[in-house]
């Protein structure tokens, strides 16, 4: 196992640690395994929990701040935090005027942010969840609630945090945030696996000449295996998935080329380069862009691309500033 | 070779419009292999030339924008620009009062941007030229300006499209880009070489079980192989070889803890953690951090560990905003 770390068993700390420390302008420790941004609670405004395992990085702590979240709970790598660092998140969030959770679908996320959910309503404040189901290749449209949240997490979280900081009640910003998720899909490929420190092993093999559509960000299986093709090739793949599966034609949209950590940031470019080539032929009006790591898997080589329609709405809120410690607007 | 790419021939050349596409808020074309911020040139200011080769994103062409570099040419990867570029470039960036090259200090792109730097002069265009001498593996104190630059490349940058900005002299632009360099040093790591797609194969080996302490940005040889050592020691290495170079006692420093492409920001974290707890003990005080990835070798694992001395002046022109494709503050 390559990698630049001391006890695995320490690694989560450590790197919450550091985190915080580089960031001490913009974020706070709320606990063990929580941070906060360094002006919450903001009295009056809705706060903004984000959260789930660690080994995502922008994702989640890196969206914690001005314009951006309020707390993010931290869990294991690729593991869901459990109740307790959520609660403490939460309190350190709630200004008052309700809390809204918003993650990517996952069974431990569910099953923890549900618990923390009962006891802090049990104190009197009042939550409401936004599931992130942006992964087409999770589940068919027939099944569509079961889907996976993964890079779409970054327009969801955008579009909250924004529609919060603009003061809207609990309610308002669960229904633009429930919106955006509607109008959200995300289809990636996986080139290599990554290893999650305290295993010691890659979580899955991929043979040298392969490459995974539709691998999940934790290494789910994805929809095919194929030798490995040209990016144009793949691109046009992973944008037919997307158009097939919800009708951006004719609509204002927002994309995300996300890589997910080995991926060189010149080959996110051509990719996107090929993907702005695409939409433009298919009448899909590209007004907002985003070509970086936003979504990650540790070390996993891959990228996906996340298209979001937008409305008027959508897009004031997509623009909105934001001053977190990974992502600047 | 597992690469989300086409012909590697096409490389450079698809991540170019890519780039462009992606940032055309913010950046344009300056030519077939040049990119200029949107508003150069700018009457009255110094114009700032940054370049080098490809596959170091966001270094070169993602410090171009609002309170970034005016241009930069763009060579194949890990390849020195040629001098037409450099030329399209200078043009570009050129608002009448002058313009500095500053680049990493390798024969080639030296070669290069000195033919260029006559050609314009002979124009009537006067340029500086401040090479980045970062690298203090790369040759001894004794022969500290044939050191090469990686990533302190980001600190020397800032601070001269800053001074620049300030709408100062080129003479006094030079002056301050050069005691930038002068009082920054790095010392880094690599875990794994990165593949040049028309080369289709790794730039160097380096077995499973080890790692090199000051490896180059493009695999150029470091002072010594380990077998893998915790971050820590890693880290503790690092500094002390920085601090053996260096006087950064007692001083106000700026750090970058910098990945080279695959290595996790969460890595990064848990060195900046182990720096800041080293330098706070050595009475070293870190003002300005960044953790992140500044200059990268494509998909090369590693990282390092940059310090700039601070005096009143490089510490507010650190603080300048800047707007910039893969830079924002």
């Amino acid at each position: 196992m390559k990698k630049l770390i001391n006890d695995p068993f320490d690694f989560v700390e450590e790197q919450l640690d550091g985190f915080v420390q580089a960031h001490d302008d913009l974020v706070r420790r709320a606990g063990r395994r929580a941070v906060a941004r360094i002006d919450a609670p903001i009295a009056g405004k809705v706060g903004v929990v984000i959260g789930g395992g660690s080994g995502h990085l922008p994702a989640f702590m890196g969206y914690v701040g001005k314009g951006g979240a309020d707390a993010a709970p931290i869990g294991n790598i690729f593991a869901s935090p459990p109740a307790k660092p959520i609660i403490e998140a939460t309190l350190a969030a709630n200004g008052g005027a309700g809390v809204l959770y918003s993650y990517g679908n996952y069974a431990g996320d569910v099953l923890n942010f549900e618990r923390a959910a009962e006891k802090v309503r049990a104190m009197g404040i009042s939550v409401e969840t936004v599931l992130v189901t942006d992964d087409l290749a999770s589940a068919p449209p027939s099944d569509i609630h079961n889907r996976r949240g993964i890079a779409g997490d970054f327009f969801v979280f955008k579009i909250a945090c924004a529609k919060a900081e603009s003061m809207a009640d609990l309610h308002s910003v669960a229904a633009s945030t429930r919106k955006a998720n509607d109008c959200t899909r995300t289809m990636g490929v996986g080139l290599t696996s990554c290893t999650v420190p305290a295993n010691g092993r890659p979580t899955f093999g991929l043979p040298d000449d392969e490459m995974e559509i539709g691998l999940g960000v934790h290494g789910e299986p994805g929809m095919r295996r194929t030798r490995i093709i040209p990016a144009d090739r793949v691109v046009d793949e992973l944008i037919e998935c997307i158009l097939t599966d919800y009708d951006y034609v004719d609509s204002d949209v927002a994309i995300l080329v996300n890589g997910l950590g080995a991926t060189p940031y010149e080959e996110l470019y051509v990719m996107y380069r090929r993907a702005a080539q695409q939409l433009a032929a298919r009448n899909v009006r590209v007004r907002r862009k985003f070509v970086g790591e936003y979504v990650t898997s540790l070390e996993m080589a891959g990228a996906s691309i996340t298209l979001m329609k937008l409305d008027s709405e959508l897009d004031a809120l997509m623009a909105m500033p934001v001053r977190c410690p990974m992502f600047k607007l």
